[in-house]
C-alpha cells in the first residue's frame, strides 16, 4: 500500500476495504487516465438487475456522467457502475457526453448488457477531454479483475487526492437472516487541481423497492454528506448511488422494523463516510463537529451551523487552537436566524465558554481542552427545539500552500 | 508617522488627511484604551447642528454603541460622534449600554449639549468591558485638541489593525458655490482578534434634508462596503454615518443635477475608502475585482459574483497565480441563479479563458496577465442585462498565520 497512514493520528485503522456484499463484484485496474500509473478505473456490478437510485450534485454546472446518471436513473433499475479518476469530464461539452456514453456502452456490451443498464461517474481534473478510448482498451481487464473480493481494488481507483481510501460496512439481523450493507466513497477536504468531488457508492443484498430505497438514501446523504464542509464547494461531479440486488432474499417495506433498522445502518454507514472525508484534507489539523441546538428550527439550527462551519474566522481561529467565541456568536448573528444575544451559550469540548451571551471567563480551561483533534462546539440558542449537527475542518497554511498550487 | 507604508506598492500615496470640510472639527488622542499607547480616541464635531444618518451592522448580534446609534439617528439631527478604538464594547451586556452613554454624555456635558445630540462607535476586541473612564479622563485632551485641521489624528485613532489610514474627499462646484465631501474609515482585511469590523464617517457641508441624506447614503455604502468581500465575515459594529452641516449654504433638493452630482462624488469617496479597506489585508497579495455581466438580474448577478468572491478554492487559486476558471464556473453553478453554462465566458485581465462554457486554451496568456497585484475577473452570463462588481482579495499564508495567532 502506498497511502499515506499517519501513525498515532488514528488513521492506522484505515484499509482497502476487504468486505464482500453478496452478490456484488468488483475491479479496479490500472486505464492509463491518471499520469501517476495507479488505479483509476472501477467497476461494480450486481450479479442480477438490482434497485438502484442515486442523488446528484445541485451544481447548475452538472458533468457529463451526472447528465446521464440523472437520466438512467429513472428506470430504478441498475447493473451497477464503472468509475474513473484523473479526469471529471466536466466543462467538456457535447463531446463529454459522447465520451460518457462510450464508456458506459464498452461495458454494456463486453457483458452483454442492454443499453443503459450501466451507471457512469468520472473524477479528476475539469475543463479536459476525456480519453474514453483509454477506458475501451481497459475493459478486458476490468472484466478479468472482477472478484466478490473486489471492492479494494474499486476503492482505490476511485480516489484521486484522497490520503486514505473509505470504506464501512454494517450488517443487521432480519428474524434468522444477515443483511450487508457497504459503501465505499472518495473525496477529500481539499482537492488540487479538481474540485473536491465527493462520490458514494453504497451496496446492499437487501430487496427493496426504489422508492423505499430512494428515500433512505436521502435521509442517509442528509444527515451525513450534506452535513459536511470543508471548502463549501459542491462539485460538477457529486455523487451518491445505491444498489439493492436482493439476493439476500430478505424484503425490507417502508415503515417497518426493518426498513428502520436498514435506515439506521444505511445512515451510519453514510456518516461514517462522510467523516472520513473531513478527516482526509491534508490540510486540516482538526475535526470539528459544530452542534446547535434550541433554535427555533431544524433548518435555522442547520444555518446557523453551516454559518459558524464556513466563517473562515473561525476555522482559522481553531487552527490556532483559539476558544475565540466572538468569533462564533458574530457568524450566529449573520446567519439570518432568530436569535436572542442575551441567551445564547457555547462551549468547547464540554467547557461553557459563553452563558446567556456573555463570557464565563473560563478562556484557559477551554484552550486546555481544544488541544484536541476533535473538538465539539455545542452551541444553545435556547430559542426552541431545532437542532442540526454538522462536521468541518480548521483553516490551516497547508490548505491555501495546497490549494493554490498551480496544476501541473 | 509610523504606518507601515510599503514602497512600490502603491500604498506610498496614503497619507493621513489633510483636507478640511467646512464647519467641522475633528480630535485624536491617547486615552489610553489601546495597549500600545497609540491614538485611540477620536471625536468629529460639526460647529452646528447638521442634518445625520446613519447605517449600522445587519448582524444580529450588534454591539452596545450600534444600539445607541440606531435609537440616536432617528432624530436625524446630531452634532458628530466620539469613536474609540481597542475595545469594541460588543457582547458587554447591560454594562456595555452604560459604558456607551457614559462616552457620550461625557462629551455633551463638556460642550453644552443635549443628551443624544453626540454618537458613538467602539472598535476593537469584544467581550471585554469598555474602560469608559479613560474616556471621560481623556475629555480636556480631547476638546484641546479640536481643529478643522483635526482629521488626521482623529483618522489615526480609530484604526486597529489598519496598515494604513484611509480617507478620501471630493469637491463639487454647485454654481459658483463649492462642496465639500470627505470621508475617512477604518478596516481592514482580517482582523485578529477581533473581528473585521468597518467604520465610515462622510462629512459634507451641504445642505441637505435627512431623508435625502439617508437614500444617497445608502446607495453609496451599496456599491462600496456593500460590495467588498474579504472574510465573508459581518461584524457586530459595522458603521457608516453621514453628517451634512449645511454651512455652504448650498442646498441639495431630491431629482436635481445637484443631487446626482453629489451623489456621484459621495459614491467615489466610498467606493475609495471601500477598496482601501480590500487593499489592506496584510495577508491579501491580490485585488480581485468579480465583475460579472448578462445576468437575468442584478441581483442575480450580485449573487454569482459573491459566490466567486467568497470561493476559497478561487482565492487560493488567484493567490498561486492559477487561472483556475473551473473553480469559477463551478462557483456558478452553485450560486442558486439562473446559468447555462454552455453561454458563460470567462475573462482574466482581458484575456478569455472560456467562450461558451468551454476552455479557449489561452490559459498560458492568462497565467501571464495575471501576475498583477490587481486582477479583473470578467464573467458574461450572456443571459440578461443584470450586472455587478465586487472587490475581494485573494487567501495566502498569511490570512491564516494573522488570524489563526491567539489573541494576546
Amino acid at each position: 500500500m502506498d497511502f499515506k497512514i499517519e501513525d498515532g493520528s488514528g488513521y492506522a485503522d484505515y484499509r482497502l476495504p476487504e468486505f464482500i456484499v453478496p452478490g456484488f463484484k468488483a475491479a479496479g485496474v490500472v486505464a492509463g487516465i491518471k499520469k501517476n500509473g495507479r488505479r483509476d478505473l472501477a467497476l461494480i456490478l450486481s450479479d442480477v438487475p438490482a434497485s438502484g437510485a442515486a442523488l446528484f450534485t445541485t451544481n447548475k454546472v452538472k458533468a457529463a456522467p451526472v447528465l446521464l446518471g440523472i437520466e438512467r436513473i429513472k428506470k430504478g433499475v441498475s447493473r451497477g457502475v464503472v468509475v474513473n479518476s484523473g479526469n471529471a469530464n466536466a466543462c467538456t461539452g457535447k463531446n463529454g457526453m459522447k465520451a460518457a456514453l462510450a464508456m458506459t456502452s464498452c461495458i454494456e456490451r463486453a457483458i452483454g448488457l442492454e443499453k443503459g443498464e450501466i451507471l457512469v461517474s468520472s473524477t479528476g481534473v475539469i475543463g479536459v477531454p476525456l480519453p474514453y478510448e483509454k477506458v475501451e482498451a481497459a475493459v478486458p481487464a476490468l472484466l478479468k479483475g472482477l472478484s466478490y473480493k473486489g471492492l479494494g481494488p474499486a476503492t482505490e481507483a476511485i480516489m484521486t487526492t484522497d490520503a486514505f481510501p473509505k470504506s464501512a460496512v454494517r450488517e443487521i439481523k432480519i428474524g434468522t437472516k444477515t443483511l450487508t450493507i457497504g459503501g465505499i466513497a472518495k473525496g477529500a477536504g481539499m482537492i488540487c487541481p479538481n474540485m473536491a468531488t465527493l462520490l458514494s457508492y453504497f451496496l446492499t443484498d437487501a430487496k427493496i423497492k426504489t422508492s423505499v430505497l430512494k428515500k433512505a438514501l436521502k435521509i442517509a446523504v442528509d444527515a451525513s454528506f450534506n452535513s459536511i464542509l470543508v471548502d463549501n464547494d459542491t462539485s460538477t461531479n457529486d455523487t451518491s448511488m445505491i444498489f439493492a440486488n436482493g439476493v439476500s432474499g430478505v424484503e425490507i417495506k417502508d415503515a417497518t422494523p426493518g426498513y428502520r433498522a436498514f435506515l439506521k445502518a444505511l445512515t451510519e454507514v453514510s456518516v461514517s463516510l462522510a467523516q472520513m472525508i473531513v478527516r482526509d484534507g491534508e490540510g486540516a489539523t482538526r475535526f470539528l463537529e459544530i452542534g446547535v441546538k434550541g433554535a427555533g428550527s431544524n433548518k435555522d439550527a442547520r444555518k446557523g451551523a453551516r454559518t459558524v462551519a464556513e466563517s473562515m474566522l473561525v476555522k482559522t481561529a481553531f487552527f490556532g487552537g483559539d476558544p475565540n467565541w466572538g468569533r462564533i456568536l458574530a457568524a450566529l448573528g449573520r446567519a439570518g436566524i432568530a436569535l436572542r444575544e442575551d441567551k445564547v451559550s457555547i462551549a468547547f469540548n464540554g467547557v461553557e465558554v459563553v452563558r446567556n451571551g456573555l463570557d464565563t471567563g473560563k478562556e484557559t480551561q477551554a484552550a486546555a481542552a481544544i488541544k484536541t483533534r476533535d473538538v465539539a462546539v455545542a452551541i444553545d440558542l435556547k430559542s426552541g427545539k431545532g437542532s442540526a449537527k454538522l462536521w468541518t475542518t480548521d483553516l490551516s497554511y497547508e490548505y491555501v500552500k495546497i490549494n493554490s498550487a498551480y496544476r501541473t
